[in-house]
């Protein structure tokens, strides 16, 4: 369920990511939210899980604020979409071990940041359904993704 | 010691802030930190105290992100800039007390923003020097006060 | 479900544990991950619960560093393989109070180092699926219950 | 007093640090404390505050488990020796301010870790005097500082 690289080993963490690239970030997610007129917080965390950005759009709820933070960390602090910890809970026996936990917020809505093969980040989104919360953050992991490789850091 | 209005009254707090607001007083503080090549982490909350909008300038020391968040709340909790309490420190004997408490950051750099004689938010900054964070906050804080009034809430 | 001893009462706890002990365990514990490729946190604790040792080999997720030093502390805690709680969640009903327990975390990958009948420790591993984990711990605990009994302590 | 690098600038952060570098650092730290008996605890972190390898010699006191790993998270997180806090309080008067921070330890015995200008960790000791403490916290920056600079990373 991890972050995986081609060769299908765990992705290594990159410090390679800087606020112009959180910015890039949060920019194309807030687009998406303000298409949708959905008010959401939006958290943008570097590979050691610490804020780079953080954005509560006008009329989000104020739980968001740690919520979308919790995302964008459980997504660095275990390499993988939270979402996966949200279809495990679905599913129910075993799987509820998760709650369990202290440093994980099994909802969707926290992605990995990819740059280069290596998880430089997440981005953590709250405020409405966490499908639709998920959808906002994808749009600012694809922003990202589709930008030039890193250079000159 | 408290901000107070035009008629020696403490002020009262107003929720007439928002995100645009937010975005307004951190770029005016990153232009001031960025004049002065100052690697700094600046933070804007609402009037409940709850983060609106937090920004990591590239090479900020990883520790400011608590501090920046934590004097923006004193300065919204207690409605009075930080430094008040960092002075009251110097002073020492009975004025120690300050640090027995523990919702108060007594470190300069904390700034309440004020609209129309209310507090709707403050600005916290912290990177460098307490005098020099503080010096980027107030420049924050005067972009909100040199706007118009709000309208249109 | 508590650990036991020869005359089927719970064990007791013993301080006959050291560093070189830690190490021991740590030691096999990682030959093991090394042999699978597995990155991994390993955490040993004494039987206070307290950590005697922890290494993070490289390429091991950021989360597992809490996790692992938990399941080390549970399986002291409660003188019995966290294997127990994960089983026993997955049986669901009444057993699903124990994720009301915040001093224990049902995940298997916690085991309690045994030495002349007592509890001396334990040793907590995290990184990859639970079952990976224990197997990990397990070999750790081994190398310890394989070596002689401690003298001069 | 932030770590400066050649050009008068506050280091950047560095992830090129692993296991290998941190049990270099510990196990000179570690020759340094038994030379002079000291029992204590060794910490190693990395450029995100993030555990890679804590060791308790023997008759370390239990409470420098957590002294040990703060000192070495407040070097990362303000890119300093832990020195420059004990220091500061030492003065009194404003200084004491410092004590409001609840993210800072000020005590001696936190070091940067420094490769190639840039902060990739900290060591923190504790268990005997603050001073002796940062002499073996030395010792150990020290190690990394003398080694090969890094490659292959």
């Amino acid at each position: 369920m991890t972050q995986r690289n081609e060769n299908g080993m765990p992705m290594k963490y990159s410090d390679r990511f800087n606020l112009a690239d959180a910015r890039q970030v949060a920019h194309a997610a807030e687009e998406e939210a303000i298409r949708h007129g959905w008010p959401m917080v939006i958290s943008v965390v570097d590979s050691g899980g610490h804020l780079v950005l953080q954005q509560r759009l006008d009329g989000a709820q104020l739980g968001s604020n740690d919520v979308a933070r919790q995302k964008a960390e459980t997504a660095v602090l275990f390499r993988r979409p939270t979402r996966v910890f949200e279809d495990a809970i679905a599913q129910g026996g075993l799987h509820l071990r998760l709650l369990g936990m202290n440093n994980l917020v099994p909802l969707d809505g926290g992605i990995p940041l990819i740059r280069n093969g290596a998880v430089v980040g997440a981005i953590g989104v709250s405020g409405m359904r966490s499908d639709q919360d998920a959808q906002v953050a994808q749009a600012g992991a694809d922003a990202l993704a589709l930008a030039e490789p890193a250079t000159g850091f």
